[in-house]
């Protein structure tokens, strides 16, 4: 037993002589990739440093020493508490600690007025059930959404000073005037920290949300198209998808889901960041409309790739009959995805018309290619396959009453999706044969369709379920790409981006 | 304009005294709203005061200050900065504050005994210097992703002590005794923290994990109820959704969809609490794992969702065919999830066996009626139409290459689904001529399908594609619910949940 509890000890020994050993490797590497992944860490902790050893000299050198004493610790602390990452995050907790200590200031100063007027141990008396009332309130307070969410901080600095004010008044007699010094240290050392976070190599919470939202929007156009190409690619990847964490459609998309924290602490701290414009003010919330928006979106992408993932799954040869017009419809929304994504990295407004334009004849093919599809595996008759295929396509032009926007889709366009469709198809199945006569036969629409009724079977309804869910998930991406377009839009008013101009890539100011 | 301007003022001052006096009347419902939603709260609040009355007592009774003196303040800052809502974060922030301080107390020694030995002049640069450098290191290490999560607050605590001692020390002389006191007064404090924090009306992290996991649970699975009742409902809600944000439906995965920060946190605080059972560590990675296995279930429910609100809908009497298998998947999985809800509240653990056998018997439900459904909508002829719905049952029972789980699932029962799905559909659109008919037809079964092909034209694949979605999606949240049975077990395992046991609610314990 004894030997046994050695061997063990002996074997952690050895395990944590190995950890050692890799430790300033690990250590290291950390090191590098937390410089590498945001370099301005390594300017905030410079900035850090140097405010510290800015505040240090009020202490070390005599006359400033000499000016301001004791307190001038206080002024470390400030920096040390109040310096954060952002000019926002700065600010707002630079005001909280201002306000706060105002606040609890004024107050101590009237409770200090009531309290010296009765005798010592009523006094004590009174300090404690005010510290008490006071205390209870405050910690009450924070639990308030709208506290919470904007002054949590101010409220627990109030806390501190009230405390720390009105409980040492009961022995030190000239607490007022301490307070007064320690209320200008504190004021220096806010100033070090606002000199730092605005005018020093500033980070801005406001370009972090801008850039966040630009790299969201393409991470989702990613993911979209990588959903899309998978679905229809030839080779079986089931088991070295499981495998890798690193997923291209992962990826894309998970940022996004998560955001909702993160997007509102920016937001928040970009609300107490200066106006960078004259005229317009920043729409901070508006970037976190669009990120909820864009978070909607990334509900339906993470939903199109379990379709990707599900064990019951359409045949490959019936998903590359839609595969051109599907993939036309997921490039056009990654497309609108990355043009929506430039605008907002150039600052200039989109055009939504031009985006939907493409988009709705995108999204018209794949309807008449749906609409056509059951019919389509029943021909040994090519010709009457191709002409009911013309029929169905020309009376669901006819009637259109799902599609949003038939504009601009001329008939002949949704007959050459289609018959390009059954040409692949046909190519792949029947090896060749009768593509000849099948694109012959492209003039000759309009037939009757009285004979190709009888073969319609072949076509499992349960079959075809997977992928009618991929399609109509792929129209939903688009639907809900209506959502995102409009408040892109919407945050391009609010901001004052640029006008859009069709001749370049320069545009005009418009307010 | 000077008209126009005061006229303006007027109006904006009505505005704020109608402000003003509606503030009471608001801020009372504020108060008490908070306080109902977690009568804890206000616990917490009362523990607070308390606590800092309990410290100020240091300095208001004569004995008690004649032996701390005038640090006793820094308990008060302790109390106030350490006292957290739940006993984790408490801990958390406290064994942090104290690991801070140690730390920075003996780097500050030990640069304190370097700097003695030095000139004047030498001595401010060095530990200008040596401010600098730390402060720029331990800034920097506040980026690592490891130390951010556990150690944030502690970096902090021990910069802010490191300063306050390293440049108090050139002007104090007996700083380290100074110091040292401090500790003492610190340590008064966060006693009295843990005093209250552990043993006065204990608030765990655990626990509301745990419970926050709970009604995650019941949401979801009210969520999906809902969901499938108002896409098979009679009545036409497009008006009244888009105007009542209080959607039952949205209201069970918001919770879920957002909890990845709140359940992180909740974690990483329950990661500090001790143990509640001498044998079993508390499980709170598990729980986070089983959040995130949830919140993809959510991603499923969103999209289900999104089918009951897109433009494109499936004809209700069309719908109306699959009511019943759907409506039964949905019961199914929503009476898991709350199966799986109550054994978390309960602590003990479920048979996901017997869960499953109901589940995948309904899917096989609904996997039949899918089959059989493309040729349903064709009979004038009664007798065919059901005959040919027997013999593609009797096919896909046969060839089942679908269905995950067959077993238990008879022939018969899956008849009776379909057929009483049927006799729904015609005493609907016919007016209940010949139900009577297709009733006595269902021992007919396995006539011979020759003539039924004929009619197969009227159902457009197009128009049923939003309900394939639909259906397919339901699907889905089978396959997703069959991960979180197995992160609920696994969380049974870890956690050492009591057995199950049949014969009735109490269970024996396990480990």
């Amino acid at each position: 037993m004894a030997i046994l509890a050695k061997e063990n000890w002996k074997k952690n020994i050895h395990v944590l002589s190995q950890k050692l050993k890799r430790f300033p490797g690990l250590l290291w590497q950390t090191i590098w990739k937390v410089g590498r992944d945001d370099p301005r860490r390594v300017v905030h902790a410079l900035k850090v440093g140097l405010s510290l050893t800015l505040v240090s000299l009020l202490y070390l050198l005599e006359p400033l020493f000499e000016g301001i004493g004791q307190n001038a610790i206080w002024a470390v602390m400030t920096v040390v508490v109040v310096l954060e990452f952002t000019a926002g995050a700065t600010l707002c907790k630079g005001l909280n600690r201002g306000l706060g200590t105002l606040v609890a200031g004024s107050l101590a100063f009237l409770i200090e007025n009531i309290a010296e007027k009765t005798g010592h141990v009523f006094r004590a008396v009174f300090i404690g059930t005010a510290v008490f009332v006071i205390g209870t309130a405050a910690t009450y307070m924070r639990f308030f959404p709208y506290v919470k969410r904007n002054y949590d901080y101010g409220v627990l600095i109030f806390l501190l000073t009230f405390n720390l004010i009105t409980v040492s008044s009961y022995r030190v007699s000239n607490v007022m005037k301490i307070a007064n010094e320690r209320l200008y240290t504190i004021v220096i050392g806010c100033g070090v920290c606002l000199l730092m976070t605005l005018f020093i190599f500033p980070i801005w919470s406001g370009e972090d949300l801008h850039n966040s939202t630009v790299a969201k929007l393409e991470g989702l156009a990613k993911s979209i198209r990588a959903c899309v190409d998978e679905y229809f690619s030839d080779v079986e990847k089931e088991m070295t998808r499981e495998k890798s964490s690193e997923d291209p459609i992962d990826k894309g998309y998970k940022a996004v889901l998560d955001s909702k924290s993160q997007d509102e602490t920016l937001a928040l701290h970009a609300s107490w960041e200066p106006r960078h414009s004259r005229h317009c003010r920043y729409p901070w919330e508006q970037y976190v409309k669009l990120g909820a928006v864009l978070r909607h979106f990334g509900y339906t992408v993470v939903a199109l790739h379990g379709c990707l993932q599900t064990e019951i799954q359409t045949p490959r040869s019936y998903r590359a009959l839609f595969k051109d017009p599907c993939s036309r419809v997921a490039d056009e929304v990654s497309k609108a995805l990355i043009e929506l994504a430039n605008s907002i990295k150039n600052r200039r407004r989109c055009s939504p018309g031009m985006l939907s334009d493409y988009l709705h004849e995108a999204l018209q093919d794949l309807d008449d290619a749906l609409k056509s599809q059951p019919r389509l595996f029943l021909g040994s008759n090519n010709n009457q396959t191709t002409s009911m295929l013309a029929l169905a396509a020309a009376r669901d032009n006819a009637i259109q009453k799902h599609a949003k926007n038939n504009s601009g889709v001329s008939l002949s366009s949704s007959f050459k999706t289609d018959t390009s469709a059954l040409i692949k198809w046909k190519s792949r199945g029947m090896n060749n044969e009768g593509s000849k006569s099948s694109e012959a036969s492209e003039g000759k629409a309009l037939r009757g369709p009285q004979s190709s009724r009888i073969a319609i079977t072949s076509l499992e309804f349960s079959e075809a379920l997977p992928f009618a869910a991929f399609a109509s998930l792929l129209v939903e991406t688009v639907a809900r790409l209506d959502n995102v377009m409009e408040e892109v839009e919407e945050l391009g008013r609010i901001a004052c981006f640029k006008e859009f101009k069709y001749s370049g890539d320069e545009g005009v100011v418009n307010c």
